[in-house]
């Protein structure tokens, strides 16, 4: 049995050039960039060569924009709570949407204990931020305000130079989550003003455990991580090289390559969501149809848990998620479904499939029959399919069945 | 010409086991440990797997007091961060001793920044912390003590169990870096009753950018990144999988091998030792002279500078270090030095070989005889060598070359 990976938003496979580079590196050009020897040297040029290939890709206009962390969820950390706290004189107000990343989200609440307000910016049913309810929202005591390009689990897209323009015109910046858009859809720091941006390496298909931040330069952030001073001071320890140097030349290929490779994803994905939506009764797409990354079908089907859907999908070969938090230990629906769906059963029911390089459209049709078939199954097993929707009764359902 | 890598504190090469063993899994088995697919199972268990082998390299009870971390200075962070923030409501005091690594000093200031109390234990002329004056310091109002189990830099060791007795005596807690030590010296968290302690994967030969700490179960710490969740809560983002697992396969060869290896190293080391100090005259060991790393050999030579020693005898295919700050900017010697050479003139002339697997002891004469003609060449043309020091001279000479 052939196995279909379509869970790309939870990790990468390598790309075959990046692994061939690295290895090379583990063997030869292990040095310290902080050496004074030949070894050393080498290390320094290719991370800085990495720090030229990062900038890059996202259109920003000085390589020393760029700082190297472990990955995305430190870049979220550093951006937010280093501007907040070496800006803690002034403006006291985070903003960020109802549906940012999981790390965005406990970020915030993290500030929201050091004293700092938080304020949420509410999104349509699409999952698109409003931007008069944000231009009320942002006002003249917000600090920074943190809105992702696109969401990763639903695939909706931000129009990110218009929220930069609400968010310049208050005088706070704004960061941006560039995980799931980079490589996607067109990012570009300088065109769409944005003065932080997060990157990871493995979403561009180079190695785990690696990631940047973009700060735009005169932008002034502390450092979470203390010690030697690397990565101008913002984040110490000593530098990942050949994870930095994978993850540069990824970020080299996708410059290159991203726009034919998401024109032929996005082909996948419309006939994905055209053949699942009509082929299946009470099925919806997630998100917004056409303002939506290129590599994301997210659906729900009414009357299933998502969890039983993915674990039969397993069991042919298909591997997805359902797009609930996915480290979370509980059945609850994420804060992004919740965010967008019209009542909290629905979104018990989502689908998460995330599209890669290694995803083929003739991939579809097989894809399609699977789900249909277990999705049938698990509805004629569901006590929830088929009745008037009790949302009491299946509260306590739910509440009985978590106790467990 | 061969070249001679004696900077293995710098960095290692990676175990040519580890390498190919996280080809295979870059390829195979990229899965997010959150996932509910085969694949996400599959880096559960590999992550489980590793976290194992990791505890029981250090002798840790239970596999769940191992958090992974991107790497060593994090896990320093996390220590006494999150040690110092989660248990702030009581005791107010912070000791460190005089020659930790820089990481360790910089949180330490930045501990004192928040409100904290920092206490610096000393160390005698050999780097062994001064127990008296420990049991001095660490008192009623301290909340936690950080010794390393050796020092990376001048090789010396400390005897933990004696300073983790008179840390827990005052109701404190002992977190000990162990990242020089761990491999090449027993470590053994129980016997030692060690708190927390610090590791790194490059150390033991792993990958970079993963590391990890060990916390005693019942000692409550705070995350420093915040997000998913993993890692119990204490330290978020999607886990690193491969390198976790390269981590893993290196710390369970480091526990078969160690101590052939550590004993075959010592060999080299006390080679280098006798010859140089033998040979060149006003050459000195820094540290103890027993109690020291097998594979740290540091000395210091008078009337030159570390600088141009490591540079020209890269020139040579030799790779050394100076043991200054090796991050630093600056000319300005370690902390480190400074805390145990008797004037700071004889600091600037250091130089420290740092052994590992790949070296071996036939090379001592080779290197030995170009140190010592490097030596010899660099005090012909040392203003320095062969005058009776006048230390208020000399300031004023390096005030000036360093502002140029």
């Amino acid at each position: 049995m052939r196995r279909i990976f379509l869970d790309h938003a939870s990790g990468c496979p390598m790309d075959a050039r990046v692994i061939k580079h690295m290895e090379e590196l583990y063997d030869k050009s292990f040095g310290n960039p902080s050496s004074l020897h030949t070894l050393g040297l080498d290390a320094r040029k290719k991370l800085e060569d990495s720090r030229e290939k990062v900038a890059k890709l996202i259109g920003a206009e000085r390589k020393e924009e760029i700082i190297f962390t472990s990955g995305a969820t430190e870049s979220n950390n550093l951006a937010l709570i280093g501007y907040a706290l070496r800006n803690k004189n002034g403006r006291r107000k985070v903003v960020v949407s109802k549906i940012e990343h999981i790390s965005i989200m406990n970020v915030a609440k993290y500030l929201s204990k050091l004293g700092f307000e938080v304020a949420y910016a509410p999104v349509d049913e699409y999952g698109r931020v409003k931007l008069p309810k944000l231009d009320e929202i942002v006002d003249s005591n917000t600090l920074i305000v943190s809105i992702a390009y696109a969401n990763g689990e639903i695939g909706t897209t931000q129009d990110i130079r218009a929220i930069s323009d609400i968010v310049h015109a208050k005088g706070a910046i704004l960061h941006s989550d560039g995980v799931p858009a980079v490589g996607r859809i067109p990012v570009n720091v300088v065109r769409d003003q944005v003065d932080m941006l997060t990157l990871s390496s493995n979403d561009l298909y180079g190695p785990k455990g690696v990631g940047a931040l973009y700060v735009k330069t005169g932008t002034r952030i502390q450092p979470i991580i203390f010690g030697g001073g690397q990565e101008k001071g913002l984040r110490s320890g000593t530098e990942n090289v050949p994870a930095i140097a994978g993850f540069g030349m990824a970020a080299e290929i996708m410059y290159k390559e991203w726009r034919e490779e998401s024109e032929r994803e996005k082909q996948i994905r419309d006939k994905l969501i055209d053949t699942l939506t009509s082929n299946i009764e009470q099925a919806y797409l997630n998100g917004h149809r056409t303002l939506r990354l290129p590599n994301n079908a997210s659906l729900r089907f009414i009357g299933i848990e998502g969890e039983s859907l993915v674990l039969n999908l397993d069991a042919y070969g298909i591997m997805a998620s359902t797009g609930s938090a996915c480290s979370s230990k509980t059945l609850e629906p994420s804060h992004v479904l919740m965010a967008i769906v019209p009542n909290e059963v629905e979104a018990h029911g989502s689908l998460m499939l995330t599209l890669g390089r290694d995803n083929r459209i003739e991939e579809v049709d097989q894809v399609s029959t699977v789900i249909k078939d277990v999705v049938s199954k698990l509805r004629a097993m569901s006590p929830l399919w088929g009745k008037p929707l009790d949302l009491e009764e299946w509260r306590q359902k739910m509440e009985h069945s978590e106790g467990e």
